[in-house]
């Protein structure tokens, strides 16, 4: 096996903007590799820089190819990017989809676009942290955007919220995506909402019963995408709380033919220059950072009970226990002793 | 607001039997008063007698008309018999439903029975330690048989695995159950399946289904339930891991007229014996109080992290981050220096 890269020449090469270095400062985090904390930690005070974007949304809205057109329209204005395609489904690592993924957006020979693939070795607590992290490392390379793209599966979505400045939620007409976004929550974490596939039949509708969600709150587009039709309600107007001053928009994008795609990007700086004006952007980054922190200690906490709470002395209680010479309370009490020792 | 009655009155009272003395210290599990812990403690040396049976199943397959069916027959041959309906699913509390529940067993006179139901007042992992530890109670309370019922509902019908000495789930004919005993992990749990209502039509293939499951460990039967009618299949027998000497039975019972619940009684005692015999009962309580000591462990090291990361700390530590004067682990390590402190 080759000796392993120095931790201090990674970090070193990362700042310089060494997709190299870059790319396998990443894998260290990833991998939660012994010096991914120091790594962290050494780039942390040249993060805060890039105008960091979630992209969400189900299997089949495109949103692949919509992050592939996007990431286009910022280089053909020489902004640069790096992105994340996270996928909390797939246990395998990025190797393989990197290559398809670069290949895919054509942008193999620009320097200004790192695209990584990242998948849930960790499991999808520590996948979830990893890819904070990984975005932190995109930042501090110095990406003006960093884009963090994720599959829409369960509790991914809502994570994306605790780690981007700016989260568009992806749509597709007859995916019945609707009523989905209202039950997974995505109406409040959707700073934009981009219809992907907007040349397809029910495109309209589906911006009408999006554009509804937002105006009521959801209640009554819900009752709307259940029977599969408009109609009228009486439903009172209960304005989102999408932030003061910002009225999310609802896009229509043909990400295949770059159709939207500017328009896209232009209310993802429209987004952007709001956070900057009304004080958004380091409120969300402080949620960010307390996010971050209170993962960390967790973590750590847990790390510590399971290394006090051996097998052994788990079986030497369960022993005691089972012929009632001690309850469950006193013996928790004692792992607790053993712990704070 | 009249004065609690004092803890050591409970425990006295719950200790000969007295039912609102158990009543009332259920309550006090339920909800994680003061003295819950101490009534745990003090009850503990009294448990590890009453034959711990879970009941689990969708809603629809009857599993309420059953578990009132099998009291009866408990009662019939002089047994007596605790009873949790565990609803993972409400938020409310167990008084209503508990009335409905006494009314329709028809057990509100007899002295053999307790009937109580609990509901998510403290949360899903809360509700399940609350569960297992109104088993406790129920067990020390001195009732022959405990039950404890709860809806097939996610995680719950896992639990229940963690809390019983004997799991018995609960299907019926037509609703698509066997696919989705299979995808929760049911198969792995159940020592008994009843196939209830079934004198209704297609109980004969539910049957069959699930024997052909048990024969098989899972993966043939699935491919017969999604193509709807039974085929040959090459597969191997690959034993499941039910046990050894215990072959799960697969039993018809039709719980509104009284049919098979004689045979699930049977069944119940014939695996109270064999739990015995073998040694299995011993190694599932172990289990079940390792799973509790892990939990409550956990629950104590988490609670102490909430009093030391007060909002105050963590805001100053935000705002430094976000003044890139300390980076997130060091914040994190600053947070466990106070911990252990």
């Amino acid at each position: 096996m080759p000796k392993p890269v120095p931790t201090q020449q990674l970090i070193d090469g990362l700042l310089r903007g060494d997709r190299l270095a870059l790319a396998r400062a990443i894998s260290r985090v990833e991998d939660n590799a012994e010096d991914a904390a120091g790594i962290v930690q050494a780039v942390f005070a040249h993060t805060g820089k890039a105008h960091l974007i979630g992209i969400t949304g189900a299997p089949g809205t495109g949103k692949s190819t919509l992050v592939s057109a996007l990431v286009e329209s910022y280089r053909a204005s020489g902004v640069t990017v790096g992105v994340l395609a996270v996928d909390p489904t797939s246990p395998f690592s990025g190797g393989a989809l990197l290559g398809d993924r670069v290949r895919m957006t054509g942008h193999s020979g620009d320097a200004g676009v790192f695209i990584r693939s990242m998948a849930t070795r960790r499991g999808a607590g520590g996948l979830a942290q990893a890819s904070a992290e990984a975005m932190l490392l995109l930042d501090a390379a110095g990406f003006d955007r960093v884009l963090m793209e994720t599959v829409g599966a369960g509790q991914a979505e809502i994570e994306i919220a605790s780690v981007a400045d700016t989260v568009v939620v992806v749509e597709a007409p007859g995916l019945g995506d609707e009523v989905q976004a209202i039950k997974a929550g995505l109406l409040e974490i959707a700073d934009i909402f981009a219809v992907n596939k907007a040349d397809r039949k029910g495109a309209a509708r589906t911006v009408a019963a999006l554009e509804m969600m937002l105006e009521t709150g959801g209640a009554a587009a819900q009752t709307i995408m259940h029977h599969g039709q408009r109609m009228e309600t009486g439903a009172a107007s209960s304005e989102t709380d999408a932030g003061e001053g910002w009225s999310t928009p609802v896009l229509e994008t043909v990400a295949v033919s770059g159709g939207g795609v500017a328009q896209l990007r232009d209310a993802l700086e429209r987004h952007r220059a709001w956070l900057n004006e009304s004080g958004g952007r380091a409120a969300r980054e402080g949620r960010r950072l307390d996010h971050m922190l209170q993962t960390l200690v967790q973590a750590e906490v847990l790390a510590r009970l399971e290394r006090a709470l051996t097998p052994a002395l788990r079986g030497e209680l369960v022993e005691l226990m089972q012929r009632r010479q001690i309850d469950p309370y006193s013996a928790a009490a004692e792992v607790i002793r053993k712990l704070s020792r």
